[in-house]
């Protein structure tokens, strides 16, 4: 399996399609040249290549294993995940106060896409530690900054999030992990949460666990849960890693994929935690991470689909099977109609996805240089939809991989069905894609819809100054994002949060096709008669259409999804 | 995990849906009383509830293997296999004459459904020994008949098919597996065959295999192929299995799901073997099989998308999280509304690719019983549908079953990925989706789309009458397959072939769409304010629409497929 990092692509998406002039004009990332952005993909494209692509099959084929109450990872995983802490990887987008490089979070995302295209189950292990440096930069005190933030920049000690508990998974509130005051500022958590992904490992260093707990007397619900800091070993006086603490792994889940990426049951027996933010303030402080993390697992689903479509791709050129009357490619199945409908879909998603995650995060680091609250808002409404739309397009674009090898691909020496078990969970953790959905249509519509109007304003915007090149796309464009924008107002206008429910996720998927078609176009303006401008061509001629069922389907409203009873779904 | 076989969902659809009335009407299948039917249908799914269920994580948790030349089974399938032989399942449709049941294939395909829905590996067997059987009573001599198929049709003997070697797949032309004239009737065979399902096993009897191979001087291309019949055990001169033949397992494939089936490379070397059908006439006889294994894959793909609806139904109800302002059931996630959008999806398009394939089966029997080409035409029509859109129905309905558990569903212990781990390969094997769709295009419409036109026709007639009961249902399916009416006439127009496949699976898709909306609506009316006149509407309203652009994608042609350069594809 060889893997190519897409360093020329995120070169075009910076430069033509999602705006970082505008970033690199703002005082806190004028570093941030075209010189430097090139420089830093291409070092971190070659870590891929050579040194983490080579692990994806040996985290799937030596699982991670529980040994004595220890986490054993793959073979090799160890050099990679020192090839990421020692190139300064984990700590790109983090406070060069403690040692960070203070990044743009466009730069990480894309270093993290291509980190989880060469190897997603140890890509795990420094994203949820990038998550934890930003949950600590904005809710720790400073004696705990101190302590544990140059260690996790460095990649010296890892992060995980400890959520879930088997009574309590999407319902967050429902949690029963208790934290009682030790008196001496410190608190003893004792609780077990599941999912817990690299709980642990045998890398070295120390594992901190992020930990919701309830405070003695806290409230019901969400409103009474607080944030912990718990390591694994305690910080001795000098802040090396000392005394084991009350915290275990309990077993290991036997998963459909992501093997490589240690899923663990953990117990927490009055273990000694660090209040991270205010008392029953835990929420918010998770939040920063979560929304961290979901941009984080969009952009797995994105490289799992580039991963996949540069294999699928490989294997197309190079098998032969039938004759075609295609003009070039005769033997090859690349020459096959449906073959390359199959490719150029994957190849039109995975710019879509990878657009939309890209100016995401470009959202993010406007509103951090500029405090302009509008970038605040663009940035919340689009992480879900890069969340879902990223990580469903990686599970469409992975099964499409497995198509095209035909039965090969059903066999796991290729490496395609791994592509596609992996990927599966990206849809399910940091929240469900179903949940994604949710929170775009009830939280990120708090503001009735502001958002995401000024967003398919700016769309109308570069789509009017598009149509005297390509009048035909553009007027697709326009149309469907005037139906976008009709859509959004009814689900406003939606008082029961149940019928804005009812069509969350057709909702979502049709924004992300308007949204992925508008940045096909600007590719295409910049690349006339070029390749993008085929692939947007493709894009919006016939996968734009689907908005049109979506948002019928988004606009049904709740009353027939609840006409079958329980008893008539079963019967 | 527990199944619940659909018995009363096909007594509903044989009496309201399919017209199994006209079939009673026939001479040939008078016998088959809605009594008969629904006696065996009750008796099949008992064994497929409390026999073959059971035996379903066995497969996957006991993988088949070859230990010293010999497959060996999963532990239980020896029990399963008894149950279905000994209930006379494998032999139903076949002919009385040789000890078969002599049934319509519409009642052999609930059962297969049934069976494949209750252990999917298990069930390829019979199914392909089901097909075997068909093309030994179209194709085989008298004294073959005699011998193969009582043993056969009881379950005692089982049968494969040998088409693909490593250089010929979907080019079935390509192949290299020689056959030699042995002057006294019978012929040596030498080759290498891959992708065997059931190429062996340890469950008694004798392994029969189909094998294409290229005579002596025989033309290029799929026309200079021949079948053999090749017996694992050469039978003694009382039709007993006696010694060994030439043939042999060389290794099983590490697939991605379906371990209870062994999947075979299997090696012949001068293995003796008898011409089955004419020399050069062996493509005319494997299709005789492959037909009837296409519905067959067809009916697998809805069996596992009934059993992981079933499965995620339950785990619906009974999983609490969360509260909403659901009617009923607040607790349980099944009251949340993108879980019902799911399930709802689920059961919708259960019935729509159930319904469809029915539909196939009964006009099989009908070209059966009455000799007209109309029947025979429909039925080769149908038959790239039910096969492409029961599979992706398969893939799609387990997807969202797993997804309806969230982070149990990626956890193997549930049987949720198991359920989408063995269903992928149902895209793949018996033509790939790709190929049944440029079958649909191509050879299926070389009458000039008389036969879909036929059909369009009578779903338009369905739908004029169940105006009046549902005006608005009515309009909508009228429109759809006005617009499918118009696509399949530029389909036809278009003497280049590149043309019509550009579009070939969103065209199948569209066509089962319509289909579906067809069937769901005579359900509806059957059923008035009932159950299936709610999950009517939800298919109509929410789903019907995804039509309009499948068939925009479908007539967008070949040019803009090829725009982009294999150069620019990689780029």
């Amino acid at each position: 399996m060889t893997y190519r990092a897409p360093v020329e692509e995120y070169n075009f998406l910076f430069d033509h399609v999602v705006g970082l002039e505008a970033l690199r004009g703002t005082d806190r990332f004028a570093d941030a040249t075209a010189d430097v952005t090139r420089a830093i993909l291409t070092e971190a494209g070659k870590m891929c290549e050579e040194v983490l692509a080579p692990l994806q099959r040996s985290g799937d084929l030596h699982p991670a294993r529980l040994e004595n109450g220890v986490v054993r990872t793959s073979p090799g995983f160890d050099k990679g995940f020192k090839a990421i802490a020692e190139g300064g990887w984990v700590g790109m987008a983090a406070d060069p106060e403690y040692g960070g490089m203070g990044l743009p979070m466009a730069l990480t995302a894309a270093v993290g896409e291509m980190m989880s295209a060469a190897c997603l189950s140890l890509q795990l292990a420094p994203m949820l530690t990038q998550g934890q440096i930003e949950a600590l930069e904005h809710h720790a005190s400073d004696a705990l900054k101190e302590l544990y933030l140059p260690k996790m920049i460095s990649g010296e000690w890892t992060g995980t999030m400890n959520l879930t508990e088997p009574q309590a998974g999407s319902d967050v509130g429902a949690l029963t992990t208790k934290a009682e005051d030790n008196g001496d500022g410190t608190y003893a958590i004792s609780g077990q949460k599941i999912y817990i992904s690299w709980g642990d490992h045998d890398l070295g260093g120390n594992v901190c666990h992020l930990v919701l707990a309830r405070l003695a007397d806290a409230p019901a619900g969400v409103r009474g849960i607080s944030l912990f800091l718990v390591p694994k070993l305690l910080p001795d006086a000098d802040g090396n890693p000392g005394a084991r603490n009350g915290v275990n792994v309990v077993s290991l889940e036997h998963k459909m994929g992501l093997h490589g990426s240690p899923t663990c049951v953990m117990q927490y027996d009055n273990a000694t935690g660090w209040l991270v933010g205010e008392p029953q303030g835990g929420m918010a402080a998770m939040f920063t991470m979560m929304n961290n993390a979901r941009l984080g697992v969009g952009g797995q689903g994105i490289g799992i689909a580039d991963a996949s479509y540069q294999h699928a791709l490989a294997y197309a050129q190079d098998r032969k099977q039938g004759k075609t009357s295609a003009p070039a490619l005769k033997d090859s199945i690349i020459g096959h109609a449906d073959v390359r409908r199959m490719l150029t879909t994957m190849k039109a998603d995975v710019f879509a996805a990878r657009a939309i995650a890209v100016s995401n995060a470009v959202a993010i680091d406007m509103a951090k240089a500029t405090g302009d609250k509008a970038w605040t808002a663009r940035a919340a409404l689009l992480t879900p939809i890069t969340k879902a739309f990223g990580t469903d397009t990686g599970i469409a674009v992975a099964d499409m991989g497995l198509q095209v090898h035909g039965g090969m691909g059903f066999v796991e020496d290729t490496g395609a069905a791994q592509f596609c078990r992996d990927v599966r969970v990206t849809a399910i953790y940091e929240g469900t894609n179903g949940i994604q959905a949710m929170d775009l249509v009830a939280r990120k519509m708090m503001d009735g819809g502001e958002a995401a109007m000024a967003l398919l304003d700016e769309v109308e915007k570069d789509v009017e100054a598009a149509r005297a090149t390509f009048p035909r796309l553009a007027n697709d464009v326009w149309e469907a994002t005037e139906s976008m924008r009709e859509a959004t107002e009814w689900l406003v206008s939606q008082t029961d949060l149940q019928e804005r429910f009812a069509g969350a996720v057709p909702y979502l998927h049709a924004f992300a096709r308007v949204l992925g078609a508008h940045l096909h176009l600007k590719a295409a303006v910049a690349d006339r008669g070029g390749a993008r401008e085929k692939l947007a061509r493709f894009y919006i001629q016939r996968m734009l259409p689907e908005h049109a069922a979506l948002l019928a389907h988004a606009q049904a409203g709740a009353e027939d999804l609840y006409a079958l009873t329980a008893e008539e779904l079963a019967g």
